[in-house]
């Protein structure tokens, strides 16, 4: 089974946009075992895409055009599609009953341009958007088959998962049901993880086992199931990643859709903790990291940034001489949980480059910790790459350090 | 003159990369008034690579390939090329000696596989690469042209500026020299800036002018002019820009490469000002912003994120009954100023969402500003979108006050 995609647009050949939905698709096609081979961009131009459509189908078994299905006249993915399966359109009734209700429970009239959302090749059907005003279409053509899907990512990737995934699967004669589960890993290199688990992934069968390099989000191992249920599709990923989980141990430090922010702050609200931040080298990107997800203010009680010196030592009070140091980190800490009268305080000190400081190279970060009226930890280490870079690994090394001190907590 | 892009590699199919290089490619090409009419991708696959090709060389007058230069054996794009030519590849002696000098003056043995860079199809020609060890090629097959170029955004980038576009300038019997200056601008939307300059669109022929839209980094409006030498052509873009200057006026906050946090750094480096900053709604995104541009160090002194009301409070000391008010923005400013001992200090509070705070409703943002001993100033607006939105918007408007608040001063 094979299917590609083409991508459909202008603002995509001239760069406005970036094609970001032809990797997710792909992504999906790759984690469901079905081949995709070429990925195409055309702008909204009914020759080229009529013809791309044509070449692709020579030899792809389905291929999925994303985008062209908006109300204004240069959308021409229904016409295309009509053109290559020798069909006209025709105005679907339903769909436009269904679209003039949609406007009118938002409070709004129809413009007259949406009714051309509600047509629809003649031998195809249209593919329910939960989410907008545009139809998918689903188009047999002889024994293949093409999916229009919305440009918008967000409508797109539903539909793909609800509809066109599902069917591409029961049309590849395969079980019905995929699922994945994702174990998201911090704290080794990609080989080092691979060896880790290297019989595992050698011996992988049902469920698939891939490796996902996130940068500065870590390193996940994806888990992919097919059975003919999702039930029974859990039940096979389920032994295996208890497999996995023992072998990898506290370097997962979490599943599917969560971050380590959202880790670390579901683990402080069970406990009922309150945190404060003092950062110097990230400069704000630990707390900012934090509010982005929801919920952080019952937990985040504030941050200190103190990018010069000096401010170390008048707003919080740093005795240590060597301000890229573990005394300091400790300090900081100590200091963050105090001001800011928060439960654990957590610190990072460093130098990003590029010019060394108190001696140290650039990547040099020492983390702080103070948690409830223990003493206060530190711990050092180098990070590598360029400023940015360093700032980023700095941010999630120190979360993930204190996602291991919470989860060592009673 | 028409050229498309073939970006290459197993990894953009599969969706573990994200093919951002044809999208910058197509941007440069729109700029220098080339068609492209369609983007492929296809995988480390010397048929399909071959197949690409010839059809797009069907339509095209040149295409570029990116990607699949690599020294490992699936790196197959010079094979490719050469079996498009109907050639075989020659080992090129001077590039097996540049390179070889390359890792000798890194300290470094040549592993035996980088010898596959030095190979070029017969007839072709290698266009240096400045940074990397990947030669590109140009390969001229009948009145058409293919170039190779890396798939290492930075590599491509350079190669596509020094080489690639000059020539198909030449080839397109265009004059030589291409040069384009962005004005960026914050403040006002879209529309508001083409209406702004609408008559000056209307009659652009050289230089052209495009709209460009960058999401939080504002409105760019970009000029592009082609002459003989780049002299002339900077002499056809200088009073257009000072046209549009003119028309703009204050909504423009810099050019290029500049961005509204270096602006800012300049304009407070060359006043001799340091600045202290006081955030809420934004949670340190505002002073992480600032740290991310080279020599902040001297002017950014810290940040207090005081994300709970009562470290508004016991931090701040905060006394305005609502936190949400301009009240509220203008303590904080000054609070930040004098606590972080700095000549400036801006400030930001405000209700992210979902629920509404203070009885404002979610958008709602107030800014503050303290400069030296004046009376601190605020300011209230509402910013449309969700939580991550508000935050990031409510970011760079606050730089952006502070810049007009710099500009303003003697």
């Amino acid at each position: 089974m094979r299917c590609d995609v083409l991508a459909v647009g202008t603002e995509l050949l001239l760069g406005q946009i970036v094609d970001t939905n032809s990797a997710w698709i792909g992504e999906q096609l790759a984690g469901a075992g079905i081949d995709t081979f070429e990925h195409r961009k055309v702008g909204d131009n009914l020759g080229r895409m009529v013809k791309a459509l044509n070449e692709l189908l020579e030899e792809a078994d389905a291929v999925v055009v994303c985008g062209g299905l908006g109300p204004t006249p240069d959308d021409v993915t229904r016409e295309a599609i009509a053109e290559v399966m020798g069909v006209e359109l025709e105005r679907r009734e339903d769909l436009v009953e269904w679209v003039s209700t949609l406007f009118t429970s938002r409070g709004r009239d129809m413009p007259a341009n949406n009714l051309r959302q509600c047509d629809i090749p003649v031998g195809a059907e249209p593919i329910s958007n939960s989410i907008g005003t545009a139809p998918g279409i689903r188009a047999p053509i002889g024994d293949e088959v093409v999916y229009a899907v919305p440009g918008v990512p967000y409508e797109m990737q539903l539909m793909m998962r609800e509809h066109v995934l599902p069917d591409l699967l029961r049309r590849a004669g395969q079980q019905a049901a995929i699922v994945s589960r994702t174990l998201k890993t911090w704290g080794t290199s990609e080989s080092g993880l691979a060896e880790m688990i290297a019989d595992r992934v050698d011996a992988q069968t049902n469920p698939t086992i891939a490796f996902l390099a996130r940068g500065i989000e870590g390193l996940s191992v994806r888990l992919t199931a097919k059975a003919a249920t999702p039930e029974e599709a859990w039940a096979l990923i389920e032994p295996e990643e208890r497999i996995l989980r023992e072998r990898l141990g506290d370097l997962v430090f979490g599943v599917d859709d969560e971050t380590m922010e959202s880790v670390v702050l579901d683990l402080l609200r069970k406990r009922g903790m309150t945190l404060g931040v003092a950062e110097s080298i990230t400069g704000g990107l630990v707390a900012a990291r934090l509010v982005n997800t929801p919920g952080t203010s019952e937990v985040l009680r504030g941050g200190i940034v103190a990018y010069m010196t000096d401010v170390k030592r008048s707003v919080l009070g740093i005795e240590a001489e060597l301000v890229v140091s573990e005394e300091c980190a400790r300090e900081m800490a100590s200091a963050g949980r105090r001001l800011l009268e928060a439960d654990v305080g957590i610190a990072v000190t460093g130098v990003a480059g590029p010019e060394e400081q108190d001696g140290q190279p650039p990547g040099t970060v020492f983390f702080g910790m103070a948690v409830g009226d223990e003493p206060a930890e530190a711990v050092g280490t180098h990070l590598p790459g360029q400023r940015e870079m360093v700032r980023q690994f700095a941010t999630i090394s120190l979360l993930n350090l204190l996602r291991l001190k919470l989860s060592s907590l009673e």
